[in-house]
């Protein structure tokens, strides 16, 4: 059966954490509790792959000209942004390994699971997603059953920086856009504290650019939206170095992004009304779409 | 003669900084050469006190219920709100104190200038503004000049972060609600350079509030409107601590800043659209009016 | 029944702390053990609230000049300098709050008990104080037993950098005149582990000031009479900043203080001696009495 | 004219640098003087860019089965080890720009100068290469008069972590094998102090892996071979992060720098006796060859 | 009986430390056991204390010219080796005390065990000897029984970083020889975390000198023939600071060092081929023989 | 002639310092311009090396026991006092050496300059001291001047923590009971400013025992007297290790104090009152007199 566990506090805390939700954690966790956007749903009924991020590499133009019938150019955009948003979780998952099925992976801000799923599938190993939001973990826990893989793939209603998962015994961990909800020193401290020594923690995010300046209108617009609060890129290889997560692969993904966010810009049904702030804060070079692969030393 | 400097890059320049500007620094430089809110200059037109923030204290309400005429009403509130701010500026400058002509001062951020004059006033001291913007610099020289003190008190078109003045030599230094477009890092090395020791720094500022958690939606709605990055509260007592800036008082001015904010939401000659934003963020506590005085040691 | 412990190893100890008992914490215990002067234990007399700071506010000196009756007097200054003392006691309790009977504080440094009282009664909350005096504790819960409020007062005999108390799980917690006898690192390590997320902490504490110099003779002195070793206060704000307690209110009581010392001065029956250098140390300007509130985050 | 200065004391010294050169210094300043390796002098002698590092891309094979001749067989496979050292430089080369012939760069461990070289070539920009090899300094210096670029390209025989080089002034700059001489800490201060907010750091180095371990027996014999002293790779994101630099791009370019040792070990002509060494700490995933890229903010 | 554990999960595990071992540490453990150099085995038979530490003091060089016998000759050498470090074990041990039948101490890095039963002898103490070669730890464990101190003295097969030994219940500590194999960082946590506060650390180990510059060709080639990797000084003092150790005793004993070097390198029978590296290293500065006496406050 | 320099402003002052004399400093010098304790001056008169420290090594308790005549009774135990500080002066002076005639030494806190002098007829280098108080460097010079080295050994009315002196041009410097005016973190920069690379640091002085706990009464006592704020131990290391200063040797000179004070109390005509506190806080444990001796790398 798919563990759903409440906030859980930990007996055996980290010294910085404490287990009382903060407002700004009641009010993500309410946002994606209510959030139903199509371009989460729609995308992720076609497979039952349901991710909560954007996509990479080069689309398919040809979907827009499909003047054949509505619906029918509406699924094309539909499955085309899909398919690069399947790309985008891919490419994490790649840089997870090697991995056994003997091995344990820790997925931070799961949110609807597709993540879990995909490494899963991939290397057959246990999985354990942790989402501030019940309805998101209840909705993956739900995934996992129909698929019968609930016994390896498990998501948890948890704080991702106080998981009360053990110590030491995941092979790789991941967050996929979802570093900008938490303080880094504390979330990359609970990584450190769950991989392995050699483990492998991935992470694709966007995050401001500290060559640009401080956070620019278009970033801050994009917090304002998702209720988030995005990190400039030098904080991450801050929080980094002190807590034993040392990068061996760095890429700057944002010109690989971009195909997505012109897409959906043109799928009238999918559209949140943010795609034009993301273009923008891409091509003015205030914002990054960044991978960063570390390993736990 | 009042000066007017270029942007100067010093010759016994501080390990972390250089010279460029960046794109950031541009983009805030070009929104204060272009802005002309009301909300600024009417209220500065009343005595030649020209600031840009905001005020604290209790409103006198009746000025609403002025309706002998409208062009009078409206100059009541502008007079009513003006009268706020310059008891916030009056406050600020009490804290620097006590001062003598023989003392110098710094203006970190000083827009039009309207501080700087104020400090003058008071104590009879040497004052130095720095704005990033070259038109609020000639603009605060030009009063300076009318007002006979431009040999006290000189406006500079400099970075704040990389002033050019002199070490050690300052009593006194502030920041008046221009914290949130800097790294307060790199600030306060700054001030710790400039003020002699004992020297005296005072800031008052919108702070994020760490107990409410990561920044708000209202927080990123202000951000963006002002092209600004609001730091967290934690974040200034931590960045002084590593500059020799030690508190010695400390207030949360956010209960008297709400009544300028309500009087100032109901004067439609003056508003922005920001208003309601500061008065959630501000009432759902993500975010707060902060007073610190701290001595250089 | 009141709780008296005996100084507990905790088996979850923090990294740094280890069970031995110094020899300057034995001599620190040694003299609270002993120590019966009258203006801790005559003081609290009056209404059975033992505290062992000193007083706030301005005094009513007409009690020096009661010359009806040498005992009436004494009395009448005894009541008054309990009731400057009763003050600065309910100055702290008030920054606590709000609480709510089901919150739970923690009372560092609690000598005679009188604060942890304090604040059950305003509040209704369960209150742990802890002292490294033996005979403090006893003392304090036989108190609380003659009150029938043990089982929601408890005083324990340990140490106050390695409580033994649970992760977490206070809302409140304040150190009144007892943060000069520890290491302000550990000190605070301790308190934000057993802080809540979005907890408060509250001290109020004589403190050198940077601003003058280095400690004075006088500060020396009084380290010398209470074996303590007083903090510059630049080390409370470097100790908070490294243990996420940020501060929201900071304030120099130190005019506040000098009446019930200028008082007590002339209280003969209640000298102990130190009057003069404390009077001395606060009016050169290099001691400071300073009140901290600060928020875990 | 091409300037060879002796080792200077800048006036305006960083806190943590001094003039004196240590005895290590000494003896690697003695062992380059002193070195006269063919892998690096007939490489060099092809086309007059004469590198002191390794190649990267796949080898050419076929050069091994040249048997037509024998000098023609070893001149190919000179010819084939400089095309893949060339196409090395050129990667490095590629990380610095966009740069224009405005542009100021900066050759931290110039060698015999190649680097500086790839670089005036490709953006027209002026070159500072820094050596602490004065025999290095002055061949290199001597190539650029020949190419009639010694006003655009010049060689100092200085310590890199003291140049005595304007602050703020340069555009890009790098290390291309040359950190493994000298404490990172004191390297990444001087490359943040002599590039400008936004400038491009670039490196390509031999580190050890953290993953792995500590040194092993492999990197030790590498480190004898030069007199060098591998850092982890960990030591280069700490000390990055303390010095404003921030990555943008890491990449492991171990797989693709195998080929060149893998050939090199079979050229009779051009082995040092390293070659076997420098494969299995490769391939036993103790060493890797890395490229970091970064941006100073 | 003596206790032979597995390498041990700890419950409570540190932070930074996870139960996995590096591939670094597996070849040193495959290194020590597979040792069996005469000059440990033939020098730890005379008595039965083993020793895998170098010698100190002035030699009895008329060893050498005992030309009786042969085998007369090398027995006398062999006995004069062991007297010398013989003293180095005793030196050491003298350090740890005073010490009581009741305390506890902690051997990391044991070895074949000499050191703990040197403890055990001088003071009556209980020892616990922690090395990461099985082997070791089984032998030293069947000299403890074949003594009959196994109930005082054991010996364990575990990570020095992650003992799993109770925190805070040891007296004193000490790394003879065998910190160049860890991350001084961890090592002197784990240290911490085990001394009862006032408890004493000890080290004798060989650390590159930063007065010299980086490390030397011979300290390398030191590091390749152990598979260690040799700390310099200044890390030493950087990390006791971080870890609450401070040093109350440093000696330099290079000199004291050499007569062992020079006798050892004499004795045909017992030399390793390491003997001229270790010298050369000594006279040329770039290496020391360095004790560290220190307090764990 | 002898140089007294008022206190310097330098132009290219370290970050932290600013020129402005703290209250405690101006109460430090005129304390030291008003002393004319016998101790001192009586003891220097001997043979003009004047003093401001204690004695070192087995005192000649014989002296105690001459009745001949009181006069000179005296006599013997001043000389004795003197001998046993000469010998610290020359225990100081050995550990900076070698040193050459082309040598540079700075003395900080040198009191009347017997240190500098000591030092200077020891090597033949030159000397530099510096001391807050005006009263003594004239002293200090007059003597340099008596003895016609004035032209190699300079006295500066100066702070120690501001020199003005050259960067990177000493070879050695020192505090003989002199740290305890001053914070070490700026102490230690400005040593470290001051020594070249390889340059030698030395200190004697009188600090507090963290294993003890906090400073003791004994230890505060002797603050009060001299207006001073002894460190504890740790701090020592810790501001050390932040500034390049690596220790190389390390000793307490506790037991080797004790005669000088023991001696010196039962000298009427010499002691000053806090003989018996120093005495009484060395064999308790809690204050320490210890030997440092460091390395500018």
């Amino acid at each position: 059966m798919t563990i759903i566990d409440a906030v859980t506090t930990t007996t055996a805390q980290l010294p910085n954490q404490s287990p009382a939700q903060s407002t700004y954690q009641t009010r993500v966790a309410d946002y994606w509790n209510a959030e139903e956007n199509p371009v989460n749903l729609e995308l992720g009924r076609i497979d039952d792959l349901y991710h909560h991020h954007y996509g990479l590499g080069d689309a398919d133009w040809s979907v827009l000209d499909d003047d054949s019938d509505p619906a029918r150019r509406r699924d094309r955009i539909t499955a085309e942004l899909h398919r690069l948003e399947q790309a985008q979780a891919e490419l994490l998952a790649r840089h997870l390994g090697p991995l056994s099925p003997a091995d344990r992976v820790f997925d931070a801000g799961c949110g609807r699971g597709g993540g879990s799923v995909v490494a899963h599938l991939r290397y057959g190993c246990q999985a354990d997603g942790v989402t501030i939001s019940a309805k998101q973990a209840e909705f993956a826990g739900e995934q996992a059953r129909k698929r019968g893989i609930d016994d390896r793939v498990r998501y948890h209603h948890r704080n991702m920086l106080d998981t009360g998962l053990p110590s030491g015994q995941f092979a790789a961990s991941w967050n996929n856009e979802s570093t900008m909800y938490v303080e880094l020193e504390l979330l990359f401290a609970e990584h450190a504290r769950l991989l392995r020594r050699g483990g492998r923690y991935v992470t694709i995010t966007g995050c401001y650019n500290d060559t640009y300046g401080r956070a620019s209108r278009e970033v801050s617009l994009i917090n304002a939206h998702y209720i988030c609060d995005i990190h400039p890129r030098s904080e991450y290889f801050r929080a980094m170095a002190r807590n034993r997560l040392v990068p061996t692969h760095v890429e700057d993904l944002t010109a690989a992004a971009l195909p997505y966010w012109e897409l959906r810009k043109q799928a009238d049904h999918l559209v949140t009304g943010i795609e034009d702030t993301f273009i923008t804060a891409y091509e003015n070079g205030s914002f990054q779409y960044l991978l960063i692969v570390a390993d736990r030393v």
